[in-house]
């Protein structure tokens, strides 16, 4: 399945075409279509905007249409908040990313103008409404910031999206914990922290409870010892 | 739960401090803790950038060190991308956002400044890093966009993320269906359409299913058949 195209319907500023396509390129998708951009194509001040994303840019095809710009795509999705009278299923981002790499047939996904946003006929060649949920008393997405935000739920799906992994050292053997633990309880009993008797067991719970919790490895561990083999060393010698 | 600090840390243009603000308050977050800026604050260059975000800009507090940001927070997160020797869990967005939800003590997400990233001393107070997993042959997210994709993986579990709901009408009765099938069956038999005859139920069995996929409401049913009957009629008086 092709990854989905987008679509710039009649986009004003050059810069905002090259910030939408470094914002596609960030997350893997290339086949930018420029719906008869205001300034013309190519545009100066698209290149230095895209901050890298030339390729992109070199990619980009022009169009008359919103018709022809999609005439190849099988499922068209238009960004827009939600109109009055438009009776097309609204799905969000997240719901769109995962209809269109189920989806056979390609798709594109349409952006309006950065004022005035997509006309009600641009709207009726889609069969569904991406809408960004966003805060209902501060709603001011700019293009390239809803494109991100397509793109980004769409490479969720893929290869590249997977998530950075870090090897972890796992937390010492238990047995390595119960070592410092009872260094700590004999260097604590010497320095009769634990008083009154009867909340003996409290505390000594409540110790372990917190040298627990951090899952330390068996070298943070090592180095804990060492610390309060240090710390034992020294009392010892005042 | 208090929703997420964001720490601008040493950011250099007060235009991407506007930015950064804008990208907040669309997805409904307004504590924003400035680190040493560059520039000083306020900067005059935030407001416009902002584009109305004003309530955030004017809410910014200013600290000379990251601990300071930090201090009233439990959980202290630094976006940046994985360095070589960081042996700390690094998450998605969307991961974090889950655990911010879900942890008491309140949260506080570290930036970078924008050419150089968090250096390794702010990292050390983060207890995770947060990375967004983009385009490996081109990573190249500003800081706003850093913030946005943050703050909107955020605002998916908070009611202001609801998705929008829209009223579809709902697929028309069956019998309306059968109805229309019937009439558009009866114009082809007219037509001579459905020949030869063994081929009859096959092709009434292909229109049926194409007449069911689009889930018409009971008026969409009704203009279809408008239709039809204009076509019958039309066809009649040649």
């Amino acid at each position: 399945m092709p990854p989905p195209a987008i679509v710039l319907v009649r986009p004003q500023l050059g810069e905002n075409i090259g910030k939408a396509a470094r914002a596609m390129l960030n997350f893997g998708l290339t086949d930018l279509r420029l719906v008869s951009p205001r300034d013309g194509w190519p545009n100066p001040a698209a290149g230095p905007a895209a901050s890298g994303a030339d390729v992109v840019l070199e990619r980009a095809r022009v169009f008359d249409t919103v018709a022809d710009a999609v005439a190849d795509r099988a499922h068209v999705y238009a960004t827009t908040v939600r109109k009055r009278g438009v009776t097309k299923p609204v799905v969000t981002p997240e719901v769109a990313a995962r209809a269109i790499h189920a989806e056979a047939g390609g798709s594109a996904i349409l952006f309006g103008p950065e004022r005035s946003g997509l006309e009600t006929d641009d709207v009726a060649l889609a069969r569904t409404i991406i809408t960004v949920p966003i805060n209902a008393e501060f709603g001011s997405l700019n293009l390239a910031q809803a494109v991100i935000l397509v793109a980004y739920e769409w490479s969720k799906h893929v290869a590249l999206a997977s998530p950075p992994e870090v090897a972890i050292e796992p937390p010492a053997p238990q047995n390595e914990l119960e070592g410092m633990i009872g260094q700590l309880d004999a260097m604590l009993e010497a320095a009769n922290f634990f008083f009154p008797p009867d909340r003996v067991p409290t505390s000594k719970r409540t110790i372990r409870t917190m040298l627990t919790k951090p899952a330390w490895s068996s070298q943070e561990v090592r180095t804990m010892r060492g610390v309060l083999s240090a710390l034992a060393g020294r009392k010892a010698h005042r």
